[in-house]
């Protein structure tokens, strides 16, 4: 009868370390996958791709950049993402600092580098990209971010 | 016999119903919790209360404003806050459209309006905010907000 109380807590401990140790092995594993899906992005941006780059986004994706209102939807955040490599972005860097799993979404907070095409410095700030996992594969469905460099001043 | 496996569909059927029942309850009950927060976030505003802002979020938090890098840390925070209102901002409406919970984290998509003191908008625009639960209590861990407004026409 003394025994039975240790066995069962024993048991939860066991049943509680290796809840823990899938989780954090599935949170390593959807942590690679945006890490992934970030290099196709930079891959897309240095080739000036916008519809793969778009293809990263879920169809019901909202990029919400700064500046304007949110951008609804793939084709729509194709659109914007052609407008800006058309002002001349041809690289982006995106690395990734925190990734939160949860289930089939993930929280994923980081920072960007973009640049010219002879490799200046366009920008650079930092981001929160909400991910969602659709048919087993991992997408953009939140995106947004802001410049981390100050305001340009007024001339 | 060949009742057995329409029973057991059945068992799992009514589990799988009362989990996604729970789970939905669970999600409103923290979308109101992160609504509640926000009011008392707007409140704070309101008072130019920089010490009672700060306070809803985590210890460890990290504020990610445009223009500048991360701001790490209830301490950092407030002073930020401070500075925000030493520049004139008296009021802030922070609508929630968006909650995914996942445990002890949840995401939030939402809006924002910042006024002036005469009650002009200042500035308006979008976030996310990843909010951690601590202590039964949620706190903003990660906050990430961007203009909607076109920037400012160099003079």
């Amino acid at each position: 009868m003394t025994l039975r109380p240790f066995a069962s807590s024993f048991l939860v401990v066991g049943f509680v370390a290796a809840a823990v140790s899938v989780a954090s092995a599935q949170s390593a594993a959807v942590r690679s996958a945006i890490e992934a899906g970030n290099k196709k992005f930079g891959a897309g941006v240095a080739k000036g791709d916008a519809a793969g780059v778009a293809g990263l986004y879920t169809e019901d994706a909202q990029a919400l950049p700064p500046g304007g209102d949110a951008v609804k939807g793939r084709a729509a955040i194709l659109k914007m993402w052609q407008g800006v490599f058309d002002a001349g972005i041809a690289g982006a860097v995106l690395t990734t600092l925190e990734v939160d799993v949860m289930g089939d979404t993930a929280a994923e907070v980081g920072t960007f580098l973009l640049t010219t095409k002879d490799g200046r410095t366009a920008d650079r700030g930092k981001y929160i990209v909400l991910w969602k996992k659709v048919n087993g594969q991992w997408y953009l469905h939140r995106d947004i971010w802001n410049s981390s460099q100050p305001p340009a001043p007024a001339k």
